[in-house]
């Protein structure tokens, strides 16, 4: 797999054809650099999994030419995975300081604080691993403190964007830094390596601001108390909140650990201003009159056990909703949250509220953090890049990204879509793809990483559709009989009580299939279980047109 | 729970705070009609379950009553329950030809054919059952031939809308009887039962010429074979697809079972236009120039088993897509479908294929069938209920219905938004809501209508999420002991070849924990079990953060 001389690879372990566990690897030589270590939540199919991290099997085989992990930003997309990476091999992170706080989180949580080295960077840091050097630029995003990143090898220099967005009136006054992309540009970019998430979408993104414009309208015309929810981490957002609190006279409750959690590092380290004595706890806040109080929340996305779905079913202890308070959603639905984040609204409106979210108002209290073809275009006309390999992306996404590069002038034929895995090599400036390192996902289920597989996922569907019927058997290995009448036991199948006929059934047939078998096979313990799933299975699906796992267990005696 | 003088009563068995499942039912002394029979397909939670019903036992204990079953229109959010409902109970069923046509399918399909009288009406009819007199006006939607209700009783007339828009333009020249709803809200509309689909759209909903015309663009800018794919039940946009097939001079091919016979039930009964000539089989169609072929396929939700999701795969076995064929979705995905139409579409980008679909696109593939905002006034405006009751939405939808038939003069308080089950009664002009009959879900799983309750869900969810641990202990009653180690079966947990010492451990403790109890327990199987299943459950959650079923099988010898 690995080639003799020298040469520049470019390769993704997560992040490619699926939205989430970004990870992207820039590797000179033997130098290797890490980007990112995201995490993926897992959709319905996986039953019971929690996470999604990237395999990371070339990583560890390849541990000791590591030179670091950097991180553009603080979702969790990009640094969900940096614990379990961390579990398995120690590297120094690069990272910003707000994103740095977030990781610190995490690790603490893990209880990994203190075995790596965390490195605090900013857009005017400059690094050096092996032959490659690393600087960085400014980008606008949903979170604070974001970055692109150059990487300066004897090949040529290769950008990695981040995730961004062009808001040129930003709510904190960070600005992306376009004359120094301008720059990087001018000074020749070998590949870009950019983000594609909106690359379906026309136009440009709006900028933050206006969802702070219509967050103060709502919050002057709120007659009582609001419940205002939103992504802890977007840092601009929460703070045009507390600006619209403070023109309103309103003490701010923070529930959720998240919220408490990410706003305490916000204003810790400085991205976030909160007035002294602003604060206030929920107790105190049931004391204050309505009309004085905004409680800022998790759970936009509509999870089941976040902060906004427990208060929209009155089972929060320490707030409650009432009839004429308003309740603002200020997120759209993740693909795939609408149903939950539905439900939810429908029991604040039940509770009384006046609920305000984006489906059917156009009063727009959300915007996306990631580029639209607009800004896509803008990044592609400054790199001016050689070769482009979208990335962070499903494949209708790096397709649309790649039409929109060659709109800009990249050529035909030098854009690369690549696969997880898929490795760009460039050698004497000309880019190849042709082979492969492993990569895939890792489930993580518990405190178990890696070791759910196909068979247990295979199984844990069997079981929730359809359930499972455990037969024993008791049989005297010497007679070739049974001993007693087989035992059955169902659950996920059918309510027992109510299916008395039907289990009586079972047991019958299962007794004939052992006692039709020809005498030989009688003590054969795995020629009589196979028979009974065979006939039992069959005979079960003809009544009920249900599939249950069978599962024949003989004790011998 | 029955009244003793005569009312007229009003009430949903499905179709509130929910989409799907629709049943309504007018009853005035001792006459019954049932209005709809829907099903609803079950989100996620639902584990293993096919199809949602409603309840229908208070129609089971009043079978005598029930004069008939008036079917609005032919979706499934309407019919699907029908074959379910007569299964218990027969009545004549009322419907238009093509809704007819529909539940024929379905009844063929359920070897019910026959069983019940089918009445075909139309908007003319005029039907009377007991003391109510039934008459219809036509309405607009995304299926022919749809119907709304007048019910003319004693106490005065109910509406009911069934689902509508106004399309001032419609495909099939069938408009909406606007002058026959004046004359209805002219004489006097008591209570107004209306769809809400839609009621948090401003605007009105567009007409179905506009897809008409975006397909035939997209259809003369095609280079090579056409993948179109709709709901086989809108024939309007069938028509539209059929006109664009013939301007481009291709001829058309039907791919997947509900596509064939919904077209054919159009064809046969005139509700659909094709040429003499212009059908052609999908093998027929592949000695076609690429130019000439239009597929017309089911799958546009993205259902894993319809033609389009196979033809994404390459897993149809009559029918190709090659690069530049042109796929069109006609259709936007339902809530909760959009990451199975995502795949598909990404699937067919792979291919090569230009995809045309909504997301991203001003090509406008697709317009609703339920009215928007302007859509409900006007309905309200004409019909000038002095009650209404918002049916068919969840219950944002209900909600801000109820702001709308405000707004256009319904008397705040005459609105009742009601739950499944809540009963309006009405007596001497005066209505109120005081009294229940039994509603709720009723499961199909299989062959099964009803057996799957609420602890086979929880099993089901348990299993599915960290699947389950048999352990066969063989006890001596006699001796109060373990006869032989205890046999542990892990299924959906972990995958026993990689957890040998897990597996290992599961077995000590139960060893131990049957040792420890005190020798009067050790003949208590109920006792060990429960012992087992605590230490055990225990120490797993502890070893992996999951918590597997549990289940000891004690075997008595």
């Amino acid at each position: 797999m690995e080639s003799n001389g020298k040469q520049l690879s470019i390769f993704s372990l997560g992040g490619i054809n699926e939205i989430g566990k970004n990870m992207y690897v820039i590797q000179y030589g033997d130098d290797i650099i890490v980007i990112d270590a995201g995490g993926k939540f897992p959709d319905e199919s996986l039953l019971g999994i929690d996470l999604i991290i990237p395999d990371i099997s070339y990583l560890e085989e390849n541990k000791d030419k590591i030179r670091a992990l950097i991180v553009t930003h603080g979702h969790e997309d990009h640094i969900g995975g940096v614990p379990y990476l961390l579990k398995k091999m120690n590297m120094p992170i690069y990272a910003t300081r707000f994103t740095l706080g977030l990781i610190e989180l995490k690790l603490t949580e893990h209880r990994l604080i203190g075995d790596s080295e965390l490195v605090s960077i900013d857009s005017e840091s400059n690094l050096t691993f092996g032959e490659i050097g690393v600087s960085f630029f400014k980008v606008n995003h949903s979170i604070p403190d974001c970055l692109g990143i150059v990487f300066q090898t004897p090949e040529g220099n290769v950008v990695h964007t981040g995730d961004f967005k062009f808001d040129l009136t930003p709510v904190n006054q960070e600005h992306s830094d376009i004359h120094k992309m301008a720059e990087i540009g001018r000074n020749g970019v070998l590949a870009l390596l950019s983000e594609s998430t909106n690359a379906e979408r026309t136009g440009s993104t709006p900028t933050e601001q206006i969802v702070g414009e219509n967050i103060e309208e709502a919050f002057m015309k709120a007659p009582r108390k609001i419940i205002i929810s939103t992504f802890a981490s977007n840092v601009s957002r929460v703070q045009q909140v507390v600006e619209a609190a403070i023109k309103t006279n309103r003490k701010l409750v923070l529930l959720g650990r998240s919220m408490v959690n990410v706003v305490d590092v916000a204003i810790e380290r400085g991205y976030l201003n909160v007035p002294e004595g602003m604060l206030a706890d929920p107790k105190e806040a049931m004391n204050l009159p309505p009309e004085k109080v905004c409680i800022l929340c998790t759970g936009s996305q509509g999870e089941p056990m976040a902060a906004l779905s427990r208060l929209s079913t009155g089972n929060y202890r320490d707030a409650e909703i009432h009839p004429e308070d308003t309740v603002i959603l200020a997120a759209s639905p993740i693909p795939g949250n609408e149903r939950d984040v539905s439900k939810i609204i429908d029991n604040l409106f039940q509770l009384g509220a006046r609920v305000i979210y984006g489906s059917g108002s156009s009063t727009g209290m959300h915007v996306s953090g990631h580029g639209y073809q607009e800004d896509l275009k803008l990044m592609l006309t400054l790199m001016r890049p050689k070769y482009f390999i979208p990335i962070h992306g499903e494949y209708r996404m790096l397709h649309h990204h790649r039409l929109l590069a060659e709109s800009v002038g990249v050529e035909k034929g030098n854009t690369f879509i690549i696969k997880n895995g898929d490795v760009v090599d460039i050698e004497n400036g000309a880019a190849r793809q042709t082979r492969r390192i492993p990569a895939g996902d890792t489930y993580v289920d518990g405190v178990g990483v890696g070791d759910i597989g196909s068979i247990v996922l295979r199984d844990r569907k069997q079981l929730s559709e359809d359930g499972m019927i455990v037969i024993v058997l008791t049989m005297s290995k010497s007679e070739r009989k049974m001993i007693s009448r087989p035992d059955t036991i169902s659950r996920g199948f059918v309510y027992a009580r109510e299916s008395e006929d039907l289990l009586r059934e079972i047991n019958r047939i299962v007794e004939k299939t052992v006692n039709d078998l020809p005498e030989q096979d009688k003590s054969q313990w795995n020629v009589i279980k196979q028979s009974i799933k065979k006939s039992l299975g069959q005979y079960l699906f003809t009544q009920t047109k249900r599939k249950p796992m069978i599962l024949p267990i003989i004790i011998e005696i």
